[in-house]
């Protein structure tokens, strides 16, 4: 891939290890890291300790905004395909009637993700086992040339010089035959589960959260039951027994869920059935085979420090914790395996950006914990109520714990708080979906060139650049603007010519690996002039009343990314995509979203196209608001 | 896979070779009915000369309908990842302006199918060539254990005993050793292109069509251009220079077709680039790679047999002869290999019927000749016209000629005459989109048991049995209908149990493979009953107001098939599938909806579910449809 704009022709960054980034532990967290590193042409060893990889049990549920994360990636068509999907939950409740019978029926049935509560793409949770999407990575990991290194188990790590200097790591693993090896690597990250060793070596990572633990047992296998609603996600409350929580799975197997009280209990097979004909009785359950049974505490955990970064950011963080390592909680809403693989989302690009030399390293990577460790408390506080509904079999409890909480389930609602990285529009509260520190709402819309309709926060290839979308409505109008703002980003002495220079010559030196099906996907339409920035227009101008070719140079040579703003939504609404976002914009106005790597809102702006140098105004802000955290040498 | 319900006893039919189906060439056509009959658990051979399949070049457009196809046998998202969509039309036209300058522009752009022409689920050709499709059929019958012998060219075959006769057919193939090899096969079928030798062992299958021949050059490449249209399907015309048409391809290539008077024109290279360049100057043409350049002499022409059957169908044919083999065209409407894979895929569930004994076995096959053979002549008919407007630059007659044949092009607007399959309903007019010899009209529902949207027409998988499509508005007030239908339809007397009975047999004896993928699509869900039917219930009655358990045998075991007509369609006539597919049903009104195995509709019966007798009624119109074809012993 080039990016022809802009010829670096300095030094790039100098490497301090022999490895820029290496993973502890191949679960989702890792490998997905692992993953988007790879792509991102980053040098990264993934290290397990496991000789394979999941092949039964454990986590099992995508929310809605993992898939459309996977689907940036270009991945999860396969889970689509053999993942079992919930629409809706069902609530049953057994009471004893008073001939000493139980009387179990079913409470309440309501659609999961109803589109009038939460705007998603995919309203519903994809069953599908942790091994499947683990060897998803690891299948796109070897695309890019990346193996796991299984067998090795992590045990140490210590500073060369002193924590915080430039120089690197070391990072011991013990191999399966007993030998130590040490790897050189500028960057360590510990997905290594809930007893992470990693997270040891971190100073002041004690817990924090609620002390309150509790025990599980979960089964997996195939059922014969006239139970109906086995194919729903479904609560089973009993006065008597306690509550059972079903979840179907992929190949005709049925996951239940039985929390119990005290440790004292020994949950096996046999307790748990036993348990599960209990509360779901007078209906038959019998299981045709069993293939999992997990038996577990859970403590609701965060860590202190989700990094090796001081306190006031003065020093840089080298090595970081994600996922289990990082916080624990209950299995009960279906959270684990999605929150742990959006911390590996949120740091992959800002660890590509460090190692790139292009970010404020300590500005950049500080913002990691920051943003996940907000979510990770939301997370346990959601859970400890969450998880005490479903014991107390409160049904009204529980469903309103769930409308509350919607949008966190889904996971579009994760809000990550005002920083550097996002930012409130300049003097203006903004009006639409579009927030920053926020997921970027679906939005359909047509691409120019090609007349394909296309789902816009999905639509560009994720390289570990920044998306600046201009919102036009008026793109006649609004010529001279354009042209202002295009000769005013493109001259050489603006940050983001200044970047995308220091870009090129990164990339030149270490590219991001070309990829089986890239011959098929051109990753190289969508940046076409900067390695670190996509721009892309959307506008309400008809077809017939424009050519690409008459665009001014920064959207004419961005053809792969003009959309036109023609679909309205399917919802009652039905919005365009700029009143989705950004509310309903006049024809003198433009606004510029800025889109994160990770699809995140960064800043909205807005313009008044009748101002003259409105144009020079919008590129000023624009280096002003990538000046915060990136840097051109 | 099981279907508990009918345990068969008697013998399966006794096999007449040493193989089923015998397939002469790997191209779309001979892949896809090696697939599906694979599928299907016959014994199939496929043989090709080739040595590979197809690499580059040939035919590269799938339709809607031919998208839709693939989908049903759960095919075809890898293409739809990796394809080209064409969503619009551009017309261009040059004229030679009193300065002698050429004057290139845009007279026209359009959806290419609008959803108010023509309703169907994924409006747009994808592009993909010849091999993707292919070698997506390999590997489909890979998995169920059937490999295409390569380097195999067939050479003659011969009758055992007389033709029409119960003996096998002796075919032979030289060897890439150029030693001869023969097989002993009940059913042989010529899939092998235009020059068929299969055909060629058929009497009287001289050519009917038109003696109209045309040259055509057709490029492959990676183009450098200011011409804006690329992206889109283009037709280009000059006064002076004649007409190109330009098709977007996956990896960026772009396709030149270009059509020559004379066969003493040498089509090459050169002279494809040439042409290119003087008809669509002023803009500029530069290949950066060339792919494939076919240079080839299209006869309009259809066989005048497409089997050895005799005409007046005493005897059953044997012999068969599908895509290129039966029929040729231009290529201009992106129609070959759409036609030649529906060829197939009407073929192969008559085969498996057949060679299952299930079928009337003349009856059945010669539907065969005279289904595919009356579209062969639409094909030719259509593309003469199609073919003449766009060779003679005339916008207006092109839009039209496409105006009028969009429901064709796209595939859902094949129709198949009415015969003894596709049988208007008991003294009614269909009054919906659904009518004999049609395809089902694209409809979402949402799937009772689990609460999945789903599209209705594709949501049963293939397994070459029938659909049995029972639409009752109101479930509760049809309940003694429903009861009484049931009842008859399972009683052992009924033609339909002693189909399932010997359809049972059948599959014990040559079962369907297990595939891969199947322990988590579990086709055996939607076969609860019977192998030869799928039966299936479509209300408009609230979820909660019945339970499945609640609903007669024939329904509650088919539990995976019970759906909800509660998703008006996204047009704005806002339809339900009931109303889509049989007009509006009043309250007491049920119809029953047979689809063919192929997707197509067989027969739609309506019935007054006031009237006592109305379920028996039913049952018996089912046996007197399905014994038309079908037969138990």
């Amino acid at each position: 891939m080039t990016a022809a704009e802009f010829i670096g022709t300095d030094s790039p960054r100098p490497s301090r290890g022999a490895c820029q980034v290496t993973v502890v532990g191949a679960g989702p967290a890792g490998v997905m890291l692992g993953a988007v590193l790879a792509r991102f042409g980053i040098q990264v060893q993934i290290h397990d300790e496991r000789p394979d990889q999941t092949t039964v049990g454990r986590a099992d549920g995508l929310q809605p905004k993992t898939i459309e994360t996977l689907q940036m990636l270009r991945l999860g068509n396969d889970l689509l395909d053999t993942g079992v999907k919930v629409f809706d939950i069902c609530m049953w409740r057994s009471e004893k009637t008073s001939a000493g019978q139980p009387d179990l029926h079913r409470v309440g049935r309501q659609v999961h993700y109803p589109a009038s509560a939460v705007d998603v793409l995919h309203p519903f949770i994809l069953l599908c086992h942790q091994g499947m999407v683990e060897g998803m990575f690891v299948d796109d990991m070897r695309q890019s040339g990346v193996q796991v290194q299984r067998g090795s188990k992590f045990d140490t790590f210590s500073y060369i010089g002193t924590p915080g200097s430039p120089g690197p790591i070391t990072a011991s693993f013990i191999q399966s035959d007993g030998a130590l090896a040490t790897v050189q690597t500028e960057y360590l990250v510990g997905c290594d589960g809930a007893r992470s060793r990693v997270r040891q070596g971190i100073p002041d990572t004690y817990a924090q959260g609620n002390p309150h633990d509790s025990y599980w047992g979960v089964l997996d296998g195939e059922l014969e039951t006239d139970f109906p609603d086995i194919w729903s996600k479904t609560v089973v409350y009993s006065e008597e027994h306690g509550s059972v929580l079903i979840i179907p799975r992929e190949r005709n197997l049925t996951r239940f869920y039985i929390e119990v009280k005290q440790q004292a209990q020994s949950i096996d097979e046999a307790f748990v059935m036993d348990q599960a004909r209990k509360v779901m009785a007078p209906y038959r359950l019998e299981w045709l085979s069993v293939e999992w049974l997990g038996n577990y505490r859970v403590t609701q955990r965060v860590a202190a420090r989700f990094s090796d970064a001081k306190e006031d950011m003065t020093q840089s963080p080298r090595v970081f914790i994600a996922g289990d390592a990082a916080h624990t909680h209950s299995p009960k809403a279906a959270q684990g395996m999605n929150t742990s693989m959006h911390d590996a989302w949120n740091l992959a690009w800002k660890l590509n950006l460090a190692v790139r030399g292009l970010a404020k390293e300590n500005i950049l990577l500080g913002t990691y914990e920051s943003e996940r460790k907000k979510i990770a408390h939301d997370l346990i506080d959601f859970d400890y109520e969450h998880a005490n509904s479903i014991a107390n079999g409160d049904a009204q409890a529980l469903a309103e714990n769930f409308r509350t909480n919607i949008g966190f389930i889904s996971g579009v609602g994760v809000e990550y708080e005002e920083n550097i990285l996002n930012r409130a529009a300049h003097g203006q509260v903004p009006s639409g979906g579009a927030q920053p520190g926020r997921n970027l709402p679906p939005a359909k819309v047509t691409r120019y060139i090609d007349d394909n309709p296309v789902d816009l926060q999905l639509d560009i290839p994720v390289l570990g650049q920044f998306r600046v979308l201009v919102l036009a409505p008026d793109v006649v109008g609004a010529a001279s603007f354009l042209e202002n703002l295009s000769n005013s980003v493109l001259m050489p002495s603006s940050l983001i010519s200044k970047l995308s220079k220091a870009a090129r010559t990164s990339y030149v030196a270490a590219s991001r690996p070309t990829r089986p099906k890239d011959s098929y996907y051109r990753p190289e339409r969508c940046i076409p002039l900067s390695d670190l920035f996509t721009f892309g227009l959307i506008t309400s101008t008809d077809k017939s009343e424009f050519e690409l070719a008459s665009l001014p140079r920064l959207l004419s040579q961005s053809r792969w990314t003009v959309y036109l703003d023609n679909v309205p939504s399917l919802d009652t609404r039905g919005q365009t995509c700029t009143e989705k976002w950004v509310g309903v914009l006049d024809e003198k106005q433009v606004a510029i979203v800025n889109v994160r790597p990770d699809g995140y809102v960064g800043s909205i702006m807005k313009f008044n196209t009748a101002e003259e140098t409105a144009g020079q105004t919008a590129a000023q802000h624009l280096d002003e608001y990538y000046g915060g955290f990136l840097q051109a040498s």
